[in-house]
């Protein structure tokens, strides 16, 4: 018997996988969470219906919400990531050596724990590294007194709808503003260009009304909706754009690389109207 | 009822699509082909099981097999294009000011014919362009004895199993060199870094054992395994990286834009592994 899981990216496109095995299935306090191990790209974490990590492509993701931000800002210090409880993101922020803390942010501690168990590789930053510490709580709540603490805020969110909602607004891309240092910066996971250009407009517009720079750049993730993802950043003073490739270190990355830093914000023209 | 088309990318992935209707569906001298209406992408040309272009997406595909070249050579004048039936490509070459004569050798004459009933926007310069001549013939026999003919040379095949075999071989690439003039330049579809590393590698060497520059570029393609596609040209004189972003021309397209022509060789580092 073959079994297949398919995902209903939009109501008229999915993708489909052949598993081998259901790791986990459960309904958490927030959402609908399993864990299955798919033929093609290894144990893969699901929230809500939605391929949210796998274990062969996660490392494009991981590394592309991170680096770029992260080799941006000359001292990035302390660096907070909302969401991401499966620990990809914070694992990436603990190879550069000049984090000296960096915090996640998760809502559901379930996310945390399975991924712990089922997912050790994403998550190995969560488990005893003494730069990492890894809160529960609502992400906006986190922000919402907090000024001028972290260098760099990643928001490593899931989709626009459920408990992530409020972290695609105006508001609390605010807050985010005033708990960034001086000369801080944000990066958000902002979707598909093919398949969510009023969000990515919409988002592009409420960003740059807040940061005197905002840039979105782009990555390629075989199991999310189009294969293609943008990021956006946010940036009080420093131009990813503007760093000397020769000076970027090269860290122990897949997909990220000094030679691609700025050539992610060169985009194809179909998205670069979005941002107009 | 609602009707679904799904591919087999691999054998243990696939991308499904919501279908309202099948246009097409006949097995050709070579292949099976089908046209259907997706809910997603618009009408779809499938062979032989696999999507080989939809009016949604076709933009990306088309325009990135060729302006890159194009854009390259400083005098494309005489311009063939092997495969490609449903004559995106073509549409595409048409587009430059210096192209005089664009030629199509495409093996199934099927594929033309339904392309220009069912896919009129793309088969466009299939239609009564002076510019275009379409050959039905054998792109391998087509390229044989032609000696300095052509100043680019496109190989948009389908994949490398079936009809299109032989077009990924050393052999072929090398009488494509004898057919470029002593400038010329070829390209030709290499299929996903993701699912086609061993394809990837091996085309790169080869191309790279018969010309003097050999460089490898991507573009984001969703209804393609992946969603990440790549291309791999062979250049006789001209670097495509050498090109001034402001020298050149603002087409009418979406995808391809100045901006993007060098940037879209800056490799993620798994893929520039793939070429080592």
């Amino acid at each position: 018997m073959e079994l297949w899981y398919t995902e209903k990216q939009t109501p008229n496109v999915g993708i489909t996988c052949k598993i081998s095995k259901t790791l986990h299935d459960e309904q958490t306090k927030f959402q609908h969470m399993a864990v299955i191990d798919t033929e093609q790209f290894g144990r893969m974490l699901v929230l809500d219906g939605m391929v949210m990590t796998t274990i062969k492509d996660e490392f494009v993701y991981h590394e592309m919400i991170s680096h770029v931000a992260l080799n941006t800002h000359p001292n990035p210090e302390n660096v907070l990531v909302i969401g991401g409880g499966d620990g990809g993101a914070i694992r990436e922020v603990t190879k550069h050596p000049k984090v000296k803390k960096a915090t996640l942010v998760e809502i559901d501690a379930r996310v945390v724990d399975v991924s712990k168990e089922l997912l050790p590789e994403i998550a190995v930053a969560l488990k005893g590294n003494p730069k990492v510490e890894v809160l529960i709580d609502d992400g906006i709540a986190h922000i919402k007194n907090k000024e001028k603490v972290y260098d760099v805020i990643l928001i490593d969110s899931t989709e626009p709808i459920g408990p992530a909602e409020g972290l695609f607004s105006l508001e609390f891309y605010r807050q985010i503003y005033k708990a960034l240092k001086e000369d801080g910066i944000m990066v958000a996971q902002t979707e598909s260009p093919f398949f969510n250009k009023d969000l990515i407009s919409r988002v592009y517009k409420d960003i740059s009304s807040i940061f005197p720079l905002t840039k979105l750049y782009l990555a390629n993730i075989p199991t999310y909706p189009s294969g293609l993802w943008s990021f956006t950043m946010g940036s009080k003073r420093w131009d990813p754009e503007q760093i000397e490739e020769s000076k970027l270190p090269h860290l122990d990355t897949n997909y990220y690389c000094p030679e691609i830093h700025r050539a992610i914000f060169k985009l194809p023209g179909f998205v670069k109207n979005l941002l107009k």
